[in-house]
């Protein structure tokens, strides 16, 4: 290891992106309508007034290509932003690559919140208080996204109700506690608090929940409450367009290390993190620069490469728009895998687009070698991965070995979206060999993708 | 908030310090002597070679001022050094303090380990690596200094035991599979596997531990066993300085602040954060610079404020060496409160000696209150504590609340040692009332201290 070439590169305070990146200004077709649960129209912003506040709206459906961030989110984010890229010489050494195989990651564990959640928490908190609204509804699984935004919740002063999904509430005590430092409410979804919650908890008392049902409960919430707005923390446009931030400081930051990715890797639940990071780069593939980019699924919940590309409800009591995206079905509900983040049954709309039209390529993981890669990451450059993250590790290291063994070079870019210290009970049980990998049976995503609604469009 | 200011002060990768500042150059008086526990004799080197690796037995007793950092211990800082000096705004808006009433806040949390503890245990699994030895061997109580050795060894490809203190292996699952993850082999304390534990467990069977029956083991595993040396985290003078990385960042820090503190604040258990962070600017005040430096411990365990400066044991089976430090005898089990960090009968014989010299100042503190101005920290600044930490906290809001309310001015600087993301469960128990303020009986103080060893020195 040289001490003249630097271990990560950081930009300074003032390197801060001052706008977020809208792909949609520079998409090569126009994403399709998002429709009317109820009529299988094209819904308008007085449809998602009630759950969202209007800046959000407006930027949900924007197609600027640079939306400014307010100064006020800028100065939350300068808490821990920029965020650092390290150069994986560790992992490469642990590795015996060849000089021209190198490895780069964005590491966004370095947040107070511990993943790259806060980057759209903050902006939605922030919109949210500037309408006056002064409480929050909102969805967590695995407890990165409910954190995100108890955190943010906390520093703009409003009221935050997570309804959590019951077997992470019950296995990961200590993410509610987190929340409920932060002052957030923190109920077991399906709880007794909602219709929705009730309805399933009546047709089925052992019910474990899923994020469909949390995400239903959080929604009727917003819709039924004056003070109240919903906040979702993947998916939709203006999330993923908030997460930017991500990939372009890791444009600046190659451009530091006078390297250009020939390969991007990053996981993907709903997609916001994999969007947050790629999308910058997918700008320069728009505009001709050369680059793979990879998205990486768990094999437990195969969205992206065993779901179809259809219009679906985002959630179980189908009271979310309908969206064309990847998906298994609103019903489907994926194994228990440790990966909490990246058990959902659709991908975003925009994420799902980019693999339609080939400008992405998909690939799905099985848990025990995203902790085998893990675990080798944590021996070598020391941080503990989150197991999402633990999956675009798995993949990027594959890519790096391949590479190797063709005697290439090839630069390779991967997302680490947040740190593994609440999941260490996974990371036992993988110590312990009783993580099993698990491939969703093709009849039981059959049988979801048969309640998929129809839609005329 | 302005924007014009930075909300952190950074420094570039090549403003790591590149040396050690070493206290015992610069001290009024010269420290007193470390005895032989059998002969009451002052040891040398060859005493402690059994248990230490040349190089750090010579930094032990060493009285140059500067001592050069080793490259490739630098390489591994470099992952997460420089760490962030923040200027506390958004705490400062939640107390209402005037401008003039500045607090900012050192945070070491950002290393992998989530502590301050790296600084000294990568240095000393280099050291050992260097001079061929394979194996070490350690204590830990809350878990912070296992983990950082473990992180350590996983680097430089050395094995490691770690006797963990027993109630702690049992309350805190995920520091331990936090060890595991990076290799190391981690056993409750007291142990079958030595001598020293074994002889506590026959006559204790119930025995919860203690960090001086941990060491016992420890220090019993390296002394006995040809490829394995000791290693330890705190109190000891090379721990200390190697822990100076702190605060000659923080001096670097408060200069692109332009500001100088009236007032450092740091908790202490052995000693080793609040030296890191504090000899720096005792240097600049023994060359006439004006600051107030306070030492902070818990009401528990108030080693500083209740105990003697007297000659006693490191652990409780005597194998140390007699050191001359602040204590409550060797024998002295604090109560089981949830700052495991500071749960120590003794203090660093320099931080003993200088508050013998008037240097320093000492408090102690309540969990409670720690808990309160922790939870206030979270909601105001983001960051979730360190327990240990939180007693820092307390004391720093309370100096910058006696400035506002007597109308002066102060500049404050804190030690943030570590986050508090494996400390959920005690954050919990807060939440849920269920935490007591504890002050150990003086009848309890005045037996332990009854069994300090007579030295005729």
């Amino acid at each position: 290891m040289s001490s003249s070439e630097p271990t990560k590169y950081l930009l300074s305070e003032d390197r801060i992106p001052t706008s977020w990146y809208n792909l949609a200004a520079d998409l090569p077709v126009p994403p399709a309508p998002v429709l009317h649960p109820g009529t299988g129209q094209p819904i308008g912003p007085a449809d998602l007034a009630p759950l969202f506040p209007m800046e959000i709206i407006r930027q949900e459906v924007s197609t600027e290509r640079h939306i400014p961030i307010p100064e006020e989110v800028l100065n939350v984010y300068r808490m821990w932003r920029p965020t650092p890229l390290f150069r994986a010489r560790r992992l490469a050494a642990a590795l015996e690559l060849p000089p021209e195989v190198r490895l780069f990651y964005k590491y966004e564990g370095t947040s107070p919140a511990g993943s790259h959640k806060p980057n759209t928490a903050v902006a939605q908190a922030y919109y949210a208080k500037q309408e006056g609204v002064t409480r929050l509804a909102t969805e967590t699984g695995a407890g990165q996204w409910g954190s995100a935004l108890a955190m943010s919740c906390a520093l703009f002063g409003l009221e935050l109700k997570v309804y959590m999904v019951k077997i992470s509430y019950e296995h990961k005590p200590y993410r509610r506690a987190l929340m409920e430092t932060w002052g957030a409410e923190c109920v077991p979804s399906p709880s007794s608090d909602t219709n929705a919650g009730r309805a399933i908890r009546e047709r089925d008392p052992e019910s474990t929940g899923s994020l469909g049902i949390a995400i239903s409960e959080a929604v009727e919430d917003a819709a039924t409450r004056e003070d109240t707005k919903y906040s979702l923390g993947s998916v939709l446009n203006h999330v993923l367009m908030h997460q930017t931030v991500i990939g372009q400081e890791a444009v600046s930051q190659m451009e530091l290390a006078d390297a250009w990715p020939n390969v991007i890797v990053g996981c993907v639940g709903g997609g916001s993190n994999f969007a947050g990071l790629t999308f910058p780069f997918v700008k320069e593939k728009l505009g001709g620069r050369d680059v793979r980019i990879v998205a990486v699924e768990p094999a437990a919940c195969p969205t992206l490469t065993r779901g179809v590309y259809a219009y679906d409800f985002g959630d179980t009591a189908q009271l979310t728009p309908l969206v064309k995206m990847h998906t298994l079905g609103h019903t489907f509900v994926p194994a228990g895998i440790h990966a909490g983040g990246l058990r959902y049954h659709g991908a975003a709309p925009l994420v799902s687009l980019l693999l339609d039209q080939g400008m992405i390529e998909a690939t799905a993981v099985s848990q025990r070698p995203a902790f085998a890669a893990a675990t080798l990451f944590a021996r070598s450059e020391g941080i503990l991965p989150a197991p999402e993250a633990a999956h675009a590790i798995h993949v990027a290291v594959d890519e790096a070995l391949r590479a190797k063994e063709a005697g290439e070079g090839r630069t390779i870019l991967f997302g680490l979206s947040g740190h593994g210290h609440f999941d260490l009970a996974a990371y036992d049980r993988y110590h312990a060999g009783q993580l099993e990998d698990y491939e969703h049976p093709q009849d039981a995503i059959d049988a979801a993708l048969a309640g998929l609604p129809s839609v005329a469009v």
